[in-house]
């Protein structure tokens, strides 16, 4: 049966990103692999009500087929939640709502890309947008990031050298997986360049909101002149993934074919959601909600970097991320942090996280790995961390010599 | 910014079609243009009660990720399913659901299209299906369909002759559009051609427990033999099209693909709706429901019936379906559906379709169209085709000539 699958199936290999999952769901293990929200900071009560709500309002219409986008109402307060929390304007036509952010990378993938199209990530990027674009079968050029988001001086000569590239995809607040934010003259710098080259840029910020220290920058769609900028974000990590709904902001001659694409997909998104979702706009305050997770998110943020700074060895480096989900950690090159997970980290630490090659659409780099420090409670969070930095250490011997770095496994 | 765009995009128009829903949506006209269930049908009050339950159920656990596949109390209910009322034994991981039935098809031409990879549709199909397959670019290979479902002849030559092909697409009960639906034999034989012809069938059956008349047939899966039929159904037309929830029935080797692909696409599906569904098919009759709804309809589809025997004249032929949700009517040769439409049958008899055209992958057919007898009373009905028929009735002239047919428009 195989030889009847498209190349873009038969090319995917998911199977290491599977079994790590696995192994991480093993709860006889401290998991940082992956990137849930904590369970105990759902809105469940307020959630609850607000689906109740949504259903005692409406009558029987709201069993039926509606529009594609998604309902009035909802993109009504996203438009103006994006002019408070992203310094963007748009109205409530240039916004529909979609299955998670998930299916928004997944239309504008759609929306671009022939097979073998030019396009641009992060080096590190999220594996889930990989995932996405992996199955149109695009060339990827990798932009290494660094403390302040993209680097764009390799973006411009990446540009230059592929005048033929479409589109770039960034996560340019608490990047997954590194932790770090674009800065606002990089963002500035980006559009320019997409104007310069006449590129498509795709901002996926789910984790925007979730801001433990630092201050806030506007949206690169903020800065866009020429409509070239789309837009993502989700309810997944402010609310509940559950949900299943993000939404996206284009301009309308990019929104037509969006919406056309999403009514081919999955014709619309389900009525009682997006009903519930407005009900908990209109009678509970996101706000204070997102207030209170960021409290919660910000002391466990600093239990991982506390253990990090206290059990890692010095030739171990780690990013401080000012919000988002993760901690980028880089071992000494020369390590492949994939093979010392199975091989040592997982049964002697008893300790989970993504080794960094599936989160590179290079595959090259293999000596850093992806910390996830939300699901967890900070006592938990030390304890992993602690297990994992003993067996980091350097052993004695190494420790005098100025040999390859290899870890102290017993 | 349009030269970006990929060719799936810029070689899809759909305006016609946006045009003939938006004036079907007029509230002067009779609209028999949409796919939609009766409003009043629904089981509104047992959909609530089943939110609250399923709501109420549940902590915090629900508001987490979950599996893509769906809730294993849900797959377990959907293969027991599928035996009583399909003649498919198959394990409840051999099930996943999906965003409504629509995305199982995006799903499917996602595992097997390659861009010009070719595959069989009915003459004429699921127009939301050719929406589906065309953002894959497939070259398609058209069989008519008649009384007894697909020309089983014309499928066989077709295969002989394109031994290239991947995917049979077909909607065998109660066919969208024609209402025809495809015997047990054609069933057999379409199976014995795909293992000959190495070849996978898509069995789309929303329509299947919508039967108002006749005896039911085992679903093509029920003969498969091999693993290469791949069913799809959905709650959307049994219960209501705003839960977005349909089902796929796959063999293991093709679902561990097909899960991997919805995982990339949107993650999996939200889970108080399948939490409200399974509790909804724990609490409530749904074949009784079922059985309401089918009475309901039978009373609106021999309403049509009776009111095209009536009043349209003898030259125009159309479908006596024994369930689902449509008829099909054939004009005379050289009659233009979609002209007639919005020229003549839009303004003077205020009554909408679909016409034909856009219903065939060819775009060839012109002279047929589209009815939908679920969404309107009887009574609406009965008017609604009398105006039709009075419009399309020959003008005393054309009666007592051989020159070709006209429709009298005054």
């Amino acid at each position: 049966m195989k030889k009847l699958f498209a190349n873009r199936v038969l090319n995917n290999d998911t199977s290491d990103l599977d079994e790590i999952f696995k192994n991480s769901a093993n709860p006889e293990n401290i998991s940082f692999a992956g990137g849930f929200p904590d369970i105990q900071l759902f809105p469940d009560d307020d959630l609850k009500q607000a689906y109740r709500d949504a259903i005692d309002a409406d009558g029987q219409a709201i069993f039926q087929y509606a529009s594609t986008a998604g309902p009035l109402a909802l993109r009504q307060k996203l438009a103006t939640r994006m002019q408070t929390h992203a310094d963007v304007t748009a109205s409530a036509d240039e916004i529909m709502l979609t299955q998670g952010g998930q299916q928004a990378i997944d239309l504008v993938a759609k929306l671009l890309l022939n097979r073998g199209d030019s396009m641009v990530v992060e080096g590190p990027t999220y594996m889930g947008a990989l995932a996405a674009f992996d199955t149109y079968e695009p060339t990827y050029y990798e932009v290494p990031v660094n403390k302040n988001g993209m680097d764009i001086k390799v973006l411009q000569q990446t540009l230059q050298a592929h005048p033929e590239i479409k589109l770039i995809y960034t996560v340019p607040d608490f990047h997954n997986p590194t932790g770090t934010t674009l800065s606002a003259k990089r963002r500035q710098a980006m559009v320019a360049l997409a104007n310069q080259y006449d590129v498509i840029i795709l901002e996926d910020s789910p984790y925007r909101d979730l801001r433990y220290s630092g201050k806030s920058i506007p949206a690169i769609k903020h800065y866009d002149t020429e409509g070239r900028v789309i837009f993502i974000s989700s309810f997944s990590k402010i609310l509940s993934p559950a949900l299943r709904t993000g939404w996206l902001v284009a301009d309308p001659q990019l929104m037509t074919e969006l919406i056309g694409l999403k009514s081919a997909i999955d014709v619309q998104s389900p009525n009682i959601t997006l009903a519930a979702i407005n009900s908990y706009l209109d009678h509970h305050d996101i706000d204070a909600h997102i207030a209170t997770i960021n409290q919660a998110y910000r002391i466990k943020r600093d239990a991982m970097l506390a253990a990090l700074d206290k059990y890692f060895p010095k030739n171990i480096t780690y990013t401080r991320p000012n919000g988002g989900f993760f901690i980028w950690v880089t071992l000494p090159q020369g390590t492949d942090a994939k093979t010392l997970l199975t091989d040592v980290v997982l049964p002697q630490a008893h300790v989970a996280y993504v080794p960094s090659a599936c989160q590179f659409a290079s595959r090259q780099v293999k000596n850093a790995f992806r910390l996830n420090f939300t699901s967890l409670d900070p006592e938990t969070i030390t304890r992993g961390i602690q297990q994992l930095g003993e067996l980091l250490q350097p052993s004695p011997v190494q420790q005098t010599t100025t040999a390859a770095w290899v870890p102290h496994f017993n």
